[in-house]
């Protein structure tokens, strides 16, 4: 790997340099730049008076981004394996929109996916403890992750014979036109959200609503039980291995040049995933 | 027992052979499709266009669902015991409505209950691992009953009397006809729904309103509370009952072709409930 | 003491012989057969048809409940304790209104505070185990009052800033014309219950509104937190307490002839209270 | 420091003897007081009819206030400590919106800012259980600030995504006029609020609709779940403390006159922060 290969990834994929740390600061100031410049095209009046800067801001935002794309793809060994990571995909999504633009008018819309890239902001805040934090609620979600989808499971057949029940209750009316349509309301009802813009008239179909609504009542309760006994366990386990288990060593952002890895020990000479060099 | 009625058993009941595994997926898509179909029937605009084809399909997945039905009866040994089971009077309200429709028009509607038999998908995946998560949320669902019927009662007590306290103060004008809609919008607040098509208007309702939000404030903390509660108790005792007794079975989806009961050993030769030849 | 009046006061008070059952069940009927009368004289169209039978079974159910009333009176010893208890209070003002209504038109509506008579349901089931879980809900809720407090104080505090910034965002266009008004908008995003009776416009306003609501978003969650971790809490020390202290007596559901106070042991020959013989 | 100097920080910083007690709670009358006054003025029904009267009361409280907030700085040795205090800043803001009314007309509606010193109520309470609790409550929720905040930009980043998929389906008919106002609609959903000034109309926008509503179900979980893990902890802690550590000093309501702060035992005779006389 030649030297300013070398370079560029330092700069690029770390932020424990100051080159590296400038660059991940700008990188994410113009993403917010960008995630606003899309919303206010969508803003019609703003579009109207100012389309002409927005659209140059817009192109030289994606220059920029085209560029760190491929000083990416360059910079690292395996380029592939960036390619179809996460983040890989998201900074991809991000750039192509304008081009499309050309052959499909309005896709620039799909800019938005740039906010997606608002998640690196953990890479350089960089703080253990956010990582910490973040990894807590990650194992939590995942914990929980059958029991809830067993759980919506069975709420989205509710919905559907709930919905059916209010179809045949309400008729069209009351906007209830359609099943799916009633299935809708359900959920709108259940989930606590209730816009209004479809409600019962009838009497029956009011005190059917009653009905539901108390059902939402406990309903609502078992997705935050599950979270929350999950988070307290997962927050005494981490609690009992702090104890067991004192020995920390600091962790750097660096990435595995070769296989672009993070987590390394601040001492770490080697990757520990590929065994390459660092 | 003659050997086809075995086979049979052992087809529909069971998921363990190849021909049963395929059985169930089958069956399983087969519900969904026609779960589909009631909905599209119900779109008016899409009914009209393809009104043939919609009854032609859901006269197709009727009949299979009826020869499926007398299948069940017939290979099982004590049909009675599935016809009143939770399944059997789902399956028989899956098939009947549309040859209803024919002496009360629109009856077809109620095939949405066909919905019921999308909980089979528990038998189809049949993982452990999914039985294990339903029936922990079974049973702290279960062991808060009690205090969760207490809570709804109190609840709806409350909103009696404050049903009719807005009624009293907010009358005609604002939507408030008569105690039972009044009790209707209580229910709607307290729940935190919130539709909209009925709001007071006048300043003491705005107040009384107000003190009935707060109010659901506090009172949707309580069957959160008591079912997070559960929740953590039953995870603790699970786990505790995991590090006392750490023998494990494996358990296979074999029904047993007497009594129908579930959840045998892999190596069981006999049911452990009646005793039959497995 | 009379013997009529014992015999009174075992009907009226106690649930345990079947005489007292059967008044006790008949009672509740009725309660919930008033509470509907009084409901369907609410809907204007129901009332305009049956005015005469209505107001002749509220006739009925008053006549009985005010004889209840003073037989109530008659068959204790200290009645002005009886008076001034909360069910003593509630009683009263369920025989009064319809008196009142030949003064001040339109009063029998009151009749509505008949609902809280259904608490006594809990003495019909008088099963411990049903007293057991309300109690167990309220010693939660009272140990998690004063948190609940300072919460709700906060929360109001901070309603009254919030409304009035939105009234000088939003101004008379949106609907928020006072900061009285602004300040019922607040509580009702606040609590998630979004009527949208009252929406902001604005740019500004809805920025506003979206700061409000992800603070709602934590908000919800103190109260919940509070009454969850109370719970758990004192299911614990309910478990500890039952392991520690196992000696059971069985309860039953007479009251004292002399102060009326309740849960002696089946066994019991005096009040534990006052003394008196039961 | 000359002794009516003395005399007035008794009364003013301190409510331990009657003139200090008295002080606080006409001051928390005359807040209480001024907050409705400017509620009132208000509603422009009631200003039209009263203004003069409201004016006045307005402008007597004010100058209540200000010398007040004179006595406050003459009383206290570093004033400075105090201006830039918590209280300082908010005492200073109660005082100067009428002054400002004549030169930027309406301004004096700012003086709601002075619902704010209704915080003062936990001196007046000066009940140590209150302190308690509220900072129980507060260590907590500090507690779970970083979750929190990781978890509503996470919310943030997913409510951009959600809202400009929302404007691309469903555009302008169904008010998503702009990508801003189709997160602001996000929001409204995820929160549960629901207000339905906006609302989804075609089939698919009403489908992804349920989607985020589903998805809002388990992200509303999961503050509640910090919140309430982390109040089982801390309550925990503080009772494992309590019965480790039970010696108890009485601390009464006195401030520094030099520094300000409070806390200090019954028996102190020296500040413990500054070690000023008491």
């Amino acid at each position: 790997m030649p030297k300013w290969k070398n370079t560029l990834h330092e700069v690029i994929y770390e932020a424990d340099t100051p080159a590296g740390k400038m660059f991940d600061i700008i990188l994410f100031i113009l993403i917010i730049f960008s995630v606003i410049l899309v919303m206010l095209e969508s803003i019609d009046d703003f579009n109207e008076h100012y389309h002409g800067i927005l659209l140059t801001l817009e192109w030289a935002v994606t220059i920029f981004f085209t560029l760190e794309y491929i000083a990416r793809l360059v910079s690292i060994k395996k380029p592939l394996r960036y390619v179809f990571s996460f983040y890989g995909i998201i900074d991809f999504l991000s750039t192509i929109p304008l081009y499309l633009s050309y052959i499909l008018a309005g896709s620039q819309v799909l800019l938005a996916v740039r906010a997606f890239r608002l998640l690196r902001i953990f890479r350089i805040l960089k703080l253990v403890k956010f990582i910490g934090e973040a990894s807590q609620l990650q194992s939590a979600l995942k914990a929980s992750k059958t029991k809830i989808a067993v759980f919506i499971y069975v709420v989205l057949i509710l919905s559907v014979i709930l919905g059916t029940l209010m179809y045949i209750v309400e008729g069209d009316d009351a906007g209830f036109t359609s099943i799916p349509r009633s299935i809708y309301w359900t959920i709108v009802t259940l989930t606590t959200v209730g816009y209004g813009d479809i409600a019962p008239q009838s009497n029956l179909g009011q005190f059917l609503a009653t009905v539901i609504m108390i059902l939402g009542y406990g309903i609502i309760a078992v997705p935050t039980g599950i979270v929350t006994a999950e988070f307290a366990r997962s927050k005494k386990s981490h609690e009992e291995e702090d104890e067991e288990n004192t020995h920390y060593v600091h962790i750097n952002t660096q990435a595995c040049p070769n296989c672009g890895i993070e987590g390394h020990r601040d001492d770490a000479t080697h990757c520990f995933n590929c065994g390459h060099v660092l």
